[in-house]
């Protein structure tokens, strides 16, 4: 989950510079709008580890925005008047009316993390904990409420040297206490306990932005325009979150909505995703491919015997590009594994039956019974790739499909499942050179289509789009695994590799 | 929440056989313009006490609608196949397609409520089984899915005669076997269960509608018609339960919807909601009344410093027909507590600060430290009264206000309130005869505005949405207290003994 956030995305003085005029103006904007409609309220949250820039954020947006229509809150320990009411009541007392922006730093995600991370709770209690957030979220965006939520992530040795830099200075010494390194003793435990959360919280009505913390330019331009956006939107389009959605304000007024900022975040923030990260360098010899290949299939086979004797079920998915490889990789698989035991499904567009059913309904189908391996060949994940990029769900359908996968995952795992995800890299050079390779030869043109050029026109959208997905699905108990496949050798141990590990864990916990 | 289910609604044979052909016809066309819309698809799923017509409802309903685009599904124990897979893999198997009904006996609530039961899951894990029941549900209709649930209640006497009767027919001796009666002996259980059940899981898009199950005449007609209009209203309008609504779908075929059946629920079955069954005679007179208003007030002026010392605070609703007398309740209550301790509330309609704000964010404001006494002369509940019965909260805000009001009770029960909450009611005669002498009397003409006139004719609209609040607020942790008020002195006396006794107990059990 947090690895796209940890890719050292850097924005440059000099770019910062030449933003932040343009940009303050148009959060005064719409600030200034927002009030003049008179809703929505807007709360935006801030969280995340301890020094990525939470206070810094809030600070910085007080400073650019009207500090009289704003209002921030951050949370101590409990006074006597708040601990003599229900923990809620503090929250309740601080929203935000309508047409104004509230700050909330962690606020009601504080003492459920804080308590998950000293095991002051159990899993159980920590995840009705969660729920109790749902539910209050649920009832503001209802009512008609926005609410953004940041999380500002920075990694274990990176908060370590901010914790340190914030030492040094005089300045900044007072907010470095024992408590801030006992914490980050704690940090595996932390991400834990916040990916869990995340993941239990990230719905469409209250969705969690994962913002990489270590660089003060990159984090404060994508807070800053994120909320721009979001208000604008909402502003502009005027619809709820869900159910009766409020007229459209400029349409209540009106009069129209003023045009889209120029400067969009995605153009503002061209920055690296994480599959820009990959080294797509890696390569593997032909001699030393075949060695590891039928070392790997030899130990893959003992591992799947081991498993279907102890009916521990597998789900391998694969997505990629178009002619990235997920074919020869899914048959080096195959070929290790007992056929009787073992299904491919290739997922195309659904079929009428399935399209008179959930999306999730043409894959529940598919589960096979305990001990068998499963392949699927495209998956779930279409609903935000494919559907996503071509328009086939709608942004509301689309964006909440990350927490129902999430919580598709969640009952195969507790059944016992154990689910590899694969995503199969090249670079989209080696893909140009892969289709001309087709249409080259004869016995390979069948597998080119109009369609691949088509996608290929669209890789920046689709690589978006994979870094969402991977932002928001690659949990703890069913991560992505990112297999760069310029080299198919390479590609294939990989994936090889990568299952026998898996496995192998799997049984030992047994 | 079964009180307004144990009224012993009948329906007469004669009146039944002249309803039943147009019903059918109508479910039939409902049946047909759903197939033919080809949307949504609808999940009717039958929950309740054993013999209260699950089964036969469902079966009559397969008579009556064209079996060819019918489903029915009732689950026994998981198959080999079921059981090595996850547990809602037979469910997602079992879904109709768009454009089809499907039946579904107890379906995913069965276990849940099972094990809970015989306390093979802790309250907590019931918890977590029935959240996970609201994502698979919630799943569903943001699809576009119709979720109707129908709770086939009995009492338990009823539900033992009910035993005995199928017992005795050979033909249907079979039903009832030694589980039957194993589960009987639990009865006390199973409804606590289920009431936290249906507390949790009746959601705006999915609600549970709770049947008086005794009168098969009843039962039959409440469910049939209740389908018929849930379609007949999603065909119609067209309308999500959520988020993306897909468009009307008269709207999309270009062509009008039919329109409504002349016969409407409410009509058919003008039955008896839970106030008219009160005993509106009892009386106190005023020696008796005197004498025992002293000695109550003592005790609770005892018992209320007791709580004081205990930081135990109360708070106590007052609802009720204008001219009830809870003005002359409430000072006989504030008359016995100390001053200092205690706040009463009026609420009347919001300030514009609190229009501001979610409904429920002015009453958080008031919520009293430990200790106090807090006392709501109308209150959270004008949101399923007032605000639905003039129109002032949509459907789609006053539906799911139920939910959100259980939720706001139970943060305030946990952290250690006792909750009282009364309706005040008195005979329609008996108002109006208040209504004259308020005329008549000078002194008294203040009291009597012409919103008290307009509130009247709407009795029989209010009367059902106080029938509807009671059946789906008065909770174990919550109950609400009906007060039979046409005499002012039996009225006062018992609202005094009903906070004595929820003290004394509640106090009992530190």
């Amino acid at each position: 989950m947090f690895e796209a956030a940890e890719l050292g995305r850097k924005v440059s003085s000099a770019e910062y510079k030449s933003r932040v005029p343009a940009l303050r103006e148009e959060l005064l904007g719409v600030q200034d709008r927002l009030r003049d409609a008179r809703q929505p309220s807007v709360i935006i949250l801030f969280g995340g580890v301890d020094g990525a820039g939470k206070s810094e954020s809030v600070n910085l947006l007080n400073e650019w925005m009207d500090p009289r229509w704003l209002l921030t809150r951050a949370y101590g320990q409990p006074s006597d008047e708040e601990r003599e009411r229900p923990e809620y009541w503090r929250f309740w007392r601080d929203l935000p009316p309508k047409g104004r922006i509230g700050f909330f730093l962690s606020a009601w995600y504080s003492r459920p993390l804080v308590d998950r991370v000293h095991r002051r709770l159990s899993r159980a209690e920590f995840g009705a904990r969660l729920d109790e957030i749902v539910d209050f979220e649920r009832g503001l965006t209802d009512d008609g409420a926005l609410i953004l939520k940041f999380w500002m992530h920075l990694d274990k040795q990176s908060q370590k040297d901010r914790l340190k830099k914030l030492q040094k200075d005089a300045l900044t010494r007072w907010r470095v206490t024992q408590e801030q390194w006992d914490n980050w003793k704690l940090y595996g435990r932390f991400i834990d306990a916040a990916e869990e959360m995340i993941t239990r919280t990230s719905l469409a009505n209250a969705p969690w932005t994962i913002v990489e913390g270590a660089d003060e330019h990159y984090r404060t331009l994508t807070v800053a325009t994120s909320i721009r956006d979001a208000i604008h939107k909402r502003l502009g389009e005027g619809t709820g979150n869900s159910g009766a959605a409020p007229p459209s304000i400029a349409q209540a007024k009106g009069r129209k909505a003023p045009a889209l900022p120029k400067t969009r975040r995605s153009k503002i923030l061209s920055q690296p995703t994480i599959l820009s990260k990959l080294d797509m360098s890696q390569r593997v010899d032909q001699t030393k491919y075949r060695t590891k290949l039928e070392q790997l299939q030899g130990q893959l086979n003992t591992l799947h015997r081991k498993a279907q004797r102890r009916g521990v079920s597998i789900i391998l998915v694969f997505e990629g590009w178009d002619a990235a490889g997920k074919g020869g990789a899914i048959r080096r698989l195959t070929a290790a594994i007992d056929a009787r035991a073992c299904q491919v499904i290739p997922i195309a567009a659904p079929t009428e039956e399935e399209r008179a059913q959930h999306y999730l309904w043409r894959f529940w189908r598919h589960l096979a019974r305990r001990g068998r391996v499963t392949i699927f060949d495209r998956s779930w994940y279409g609903r935000v790739l494919v559907e996503r990029v071509e328009g086939f769900a709608s942004p509301q359908e689309w964006t909440r499909a990350y927490a129902e996968i999430n919580q598709f995952e969640t009952q195969l795992v507790a059944h016992g499942v154990v689910l590899v995800k694969y995503w199969i890299h090249i670079s989209k050079g080696e893909q140009l050179k892969r289709f001309r390779a087709r249409e080259h030869a004869v016995y390979k043109r069948w597998k080119l289509t109009d369609e691949d050029w088509r996608n290929r026109k669209q890789w920046d959208t689709y690589e978006q789009a994979v870094n969402d997905m991977i932002e928001r699905t690659s949990t703890r108990q069913a991560p992505w695994t990112l297999i760069e496949a310029n080299d198919k050798y390479f590609a294939r141990l990989k994936v090889l590799t990568t299952v026998c590990n898996r496995l192998e864990s799997h049984l030992r916990s047994y």
